[in-house]
């Protein structure tokens, strides 16, 4: 039986471009069944449910921060381990059929990707209509669909690809250095023999002066290098938080004890989400 | 000439509410002139360009965490500063034309109140299908000026008020602590005589360990009772943040030297947003 690896559709999504690497570069399981989900949620609740093996969704992006989503469903409502971390450069294209840009009317794609190239947009084509649509993908598999004419998509080289829309731009976004993260999910922890990263969920004690300090101190204690430390709202109140927290160690969990036993005596409690590989991609023909 | 106050529009949305509580209970300049703006950005450039005096934006949701475009545009790309703070309690509830919840086939409202009421949906309108509109104010406008049978909207008491479209359920949130926190912003720095909170943007030098327990050393030393400490990218590499701190204080930043003094030699630099007031509005007529 093939393993299922549910993403964060439709196909052509960096999510998808995600799991592609992932199955083709990074696992010796062979056999792998792709399957898209329309949203991050249902891709989480189908690795919890046990209805597929692992799922990619994607944690965090360079420009634009944390995915929400993605973090508070990790901290408040499921049970999921982290066996991996893929980084992706994030490029994006302008996609049409239509040759002129002088006569594209109307900009589609994901809020993210239109946000992420306002400069382009605001120079190129700042009388256009831009509309959002739920992701890059998406965007161009409609224009694909309806063949469009005036329109165009801001996609990725593999939503190019995969609907064989036209690029008329290459490289519009703002940003030089854009990078999405995307998490490898499973429903039970699995040890993995080479670590390089930790993530940590930490409930601290009653909102009061210095507990985040407090916490920090174990990490400098034992020299764990911190790659992050990000408030999330711990939903119960204004101003009270959760605090996402990752380190680099090549240490398993388990060689880190000591560390796990100070956290508990300065916090409610904390939620080990594993420690992983990260697996940075570099796509040459990605030019 | 009265003053212009900009908000995050269309009318009846919770940030017009928040701008209507602070004209009429927190200021002494009487005449306002109300302006709606189509989207945060707009909001914040008409008050660095000097168009209007002031401007209202969401800053955080007790829920939702930190609305990243308001906190970006304050780090990376405009001079403006935080002149007040007013909070709201935010209470969604399901307005529609449709006497009948089983004939409501569609629900349009804006993402963040959608995700805010997913139980309610699941619960009560699991067929729905659901469209996400700009704001939950425009999804009542929409409701009310095509008067469509057989949708409902996700609302305001505000946007009920406004738009005239009867409330068939009331308090439909996931959640019953759901505040958000709107920053009153003007261009040029006026110290306000009563303060009570005061926000930074810290930029930390090279990535390195340890650095955030260093700033928050700093503020440890002076007892000084942070009431928020976020991180950002900064824009430049996956994992290199910049850092939200807001801490309580009463005292005016001028009488803060000292602390700004030690956390110049731990970082490259900092933004003071200014020292203001907090509005805690609690509104007795919201059932």
């Amino acid at each position: 039986m093939p393993k299922t690896l549910a993403y964060l559709g439709p196909e052509g999504t960096f999510t998808h471009q995600a799991a592609q690497i992932f199955t083709t570069h990074y696992t010796t399981d062979s056999a792998y069944k792709l399957l898209p989900c329309p949203d991050i949620p249902e891709v989480m609740e189908a690795v919890a449910q046990g209805t597929v093996e692992q799922g990619i969704v994607p944690a965090e992006n360079s420009i634009a921060g944390t995915v929400n989503i993605t973090a508070d469903l990790l901290a408040h409502e499921l049970n999921l381990f982290i066996q991996g971390e893929i980084v992706l450069d994030i490029t994006h294209h302008l996609l049409s059929f239509t040759p002129d840009l002088a006569q594209i009317h109307t900009v589609i794609s994901h809020p993210q990707a239109l946000a992420q190239c306002r400069h382009f947009l605001k120079n190129h084509l700042p009388h256009a209509t831009i509309l959002k649509k739920e992701s890059t993908a998406e965007a161009v598999r409609l224009l694909k669909e309806e063949k469009q004419t005036g329109t165009a998509a801001i996609g990725s080289l593999a939503s190019h690809l995969h609907y064989q829309v036209p690029i008329k731009y290459w490289h519009i976004g703002d940003f030089p250095h854009n990078q999405t993260r995307f998490l490898l999910l499973e429903k039970n922890p699995l040890p993995h023999p080479n670590p390089q990263k930790t993530s940590l969920i930490v409930f601290p004690q009653a909102n009061r002066p210095g507990q985040l300090y407090e916490i920090l101190g174990v990490f400098a204690k034992y020299k764990l290098n911190l790659c992050k430390v990000e408030s999330r709202p711990d939903k119960k109140e204004l101003g009270s938080y959760l605090f996402l927290i990752d380190y680099e160690s090549t240490l398993p969990s388990s060689k880190l004890q000591p560390v796990f036993l100070e956290l508990k005596k300065v916090t409610i409690s904390y939620k080990n989400l594993g420690s992983y590989p990260v697996y940075r991609y570099k796509d040459k023909s990605n030019h």
